[in-house]
């Protein structure tokens, strides 16, 4: 056999999102591309920011020798200090440059995380529903994701998490607002988080780092304000990406950032660094570096127009499907922020209520791949005429799904 | 301790170049830049090509609407049809865009690689002198690089990889042309190597895979032809980046390409897409690949100017820097490829003889770091001014290295 047997394993079973993208191919080949509501994938709609697009320019046409060179592993020293200054604003919090790292998206942020943090077989603490990448990541460097559900509001449920901080427990990780529930944790929430790690870490004589995962932070709906993890617990490491808030998941970059009052500050940027060249990274894309560095200013504030995608649209769009969907009869709670719809799935049998919707060519990711069975995630990151074309058939199908349901 | 023990360790040791860095930031501060000879970095000082800038510039300029989006794992269709072109044309394989993984560099392209094949505790053999990060990419995906040493003059010493191949070897490594030597290994070994793997395959009976790392497959001098590693091995793999061959190592752009004749060869392909995914690149970046498939045509071909830096430049200072280092008494083989000089330290005391360059603000890094011990590796991609600068002072160590050592 060629490939590792656990790469086997995961390429035969870890496929589900993979699959809904081959169905939604089949299926667009089969009807038209207009006739398919494809739901599945976190691929941003919005256009990037015309000042990214202005920048990009203005960075490619000044054309300055060092723009595609090699650079330290933390990242362009620009870079690094506008996204200090950003977050100083952002979260009130002293984060310097020397605290940064830019990496390769969230995704790559996190493998370097994790590598520079665990040790093998060290554990790290999610709530679900979680996003699925999360096992991978933790296992590609020893460690185990351990699984403690959220309350039925999808709030965090603090005495489980608590009763679930052992020995082994290294990483706490949270992710606000969150995929696929589009919940926002609360300030008191993460500080309650904060002092039971602070215990449970007394208990077990060790440092349990919080990692919160926030590429959705700017995509709040409603004005509502999305806590920091770093204002309310010393020891810990923000991750997130541009790929939401400026619409380039395909470019890969964001940035980690240690809060500097966090045990080992320091040790843990220069394992970040080292760990962001060994596994491959080596840096963040220079170019986007570049225009990153370009669109904050020493203050931290955008440099004119707003360095962000319009967020009214993607509110307005949950506001059209959400709408839709409870006069369809679907229970869910209204999303804070993301561009994920996580409603229950209004029958006992999963299967079979996926299987309906497949049949009026509607595409969802089923909750059991967020270890939250019994729901399903819609991602309207999409045409408005998707939301409004898939409406009807949501709708026929709640009605079927609950026919046959008795049946 | 917040970090993991290994990563300490890492950290507290595998920084002989991060320290090469810091002694030439220190020198430079207190000299003046001109007045320091650094040769420790592999960064290319000559520009990219011309025709990349224009595309660059074309590809920002068209702004087609999913330029920044995600995609497939493995990469844009296009970036991969191009490359398929570009090795058909190149090593003479009939290699097809689904044979092709995107990759963020070759380092990236290792990564991937290593993930997929290895189990833990297999083995990778690699000649020595090698480039010293491999060891941190084996061990990263439980891995284990196992050196054998070359012959005298550099080549593959077939005897002894084969002897050295045992029931747990997966991966044999080349890096051709290669750094630190500048090497470029013939046809005919290649073709000896890929038969004693072979023979020890079917030993133990298992598929022992060839994995051909070659950024500096373009920077070949005086002619030379780099012998094609997947024409001459059946399971077989390249990884490689445009870093060198455009002059981008900080956009991280690069590719992993499976033999088809390889066993297993979908399958590979398979895992080293999902790698990409659960490793954190997800996919290369996307503006990169746009550009990258602009600039092969459909036979393989450059389009209009040459796709590559001028590698007469490297040539040219190749041949400034051995010519200079002859007259001074320097020992070396004339490397055939990529941009590095390797001497012979004069002396049996390897650490006088470095401490005696800096004394004249010359900046190398030891063969140690390489698995060669005795040797120290110049990388002339600098200014002609820093190479002829230098020069006095290589003359001056010399001389004062057999005074000393003899004294």
């Amino acid at each position: 056999m060629a490939i590792s047997a656990k790469m086997k394993n995961f390429v035969a079973n870890g496929s589900m999102i993979r699959k809904m993208f081959e169905e939604g191919a089949r299926l667009k080949a089969l009807y038209g591309a207009e006739k398919v509501f494809d739901f599945s994938l976190g691929n941003p709609n919005v256009p990037p920011p015309d000042v990214f697009k202005t920048t990009l320019k203005a960075v490619v046409e000044a054309d300055e020798p060092d723009l595609h060179s090699y650079m330290p592993n933390a990242g362009l020293p620009a870079a690094r200090a506008a996204i200090a200054a950003r977050l100083r604003a952002e979260q009130n919090v002293d984060v310097q440059a020397e605290n940064v790292v830019v990496s390769c998206g969230a995704a790559g942020a996190l493998n370097i995380v994790f590598k520079a943090l665990l040790e093998p077989g060290d554990e790290v603490l999610v709530s679900a529903p979680y996003f699925v990448e999360y096992r991978f990541i933790a296992d590609n460097h020893g460690g185990v994701l351990k699984v403690v559900p959220t309350k039925a509001d999808f709030s965090l449920d603090l005495l489980a998490l608590e009763a679930a901080m052992g020995p082994k427990t290294k990483i706490v990780l949270i992710n606000t607002p969150n995929n696929p529930t589009g919940k926002i944790y609360s300030a008191e929430s993460l500080k309650a988080l904060a002092a039971a790690m602070k215990r449970r870490g007394r208990e077990y004589d060790r440092s349990i780092y919080l990692v919160s995962d926030e590429p959705y932070r700017k995509l709040a709906y409603d004005g509502a304000e999305v806590a920091s993890p770093l204002a309310n617990c010393d020891d810990s490491i923000v991750v997130t990406s541009y790929s939401k808030e400026l619409s380039l998941p395909g470019e890969r970059i964001g940035f980690a950032a240690v809060n500097p009052a966090a045990e080992d500050a320091k040790d843990i940027v220069a394992a970040l660094s080292l760990a962001n060249r060994i596994l491959g990274f080596v840096n963040a894309p220079s170019l986007m570096q570049k225009v990153i560095a370009r669109l904050i200013d020493q203050e931290g504030q955008d440099r004119g127009l707003p360095a962000c995608v319009d967020v009214s649209i993607y509110q307005r769009k949950r506001d059209i499907l959400a709408h839709g969907l409870r006069a369809a009869g679907y229970e869910f709670f209204m999303p804070e922020g993301a561009f994920y719809l996580f409603p229950k799935i209004p029958v006992p049998e999963d299967e079979k209520f996926l299987d309906l919707l497949k049949e009026e060519n509607i595409l969802v990711v089923p909750g059991s791949g967020f270890g939250a069975p019994g729901y399903f995630r819609i991602a309207y990151c999409v045409d408005d005429a998707t939301i409004l074309g898939a409406l009807p058939g949501f709708t026929r199908v709640i009605e079927k799904a609950k026919t046959l349901s008795k049946a």
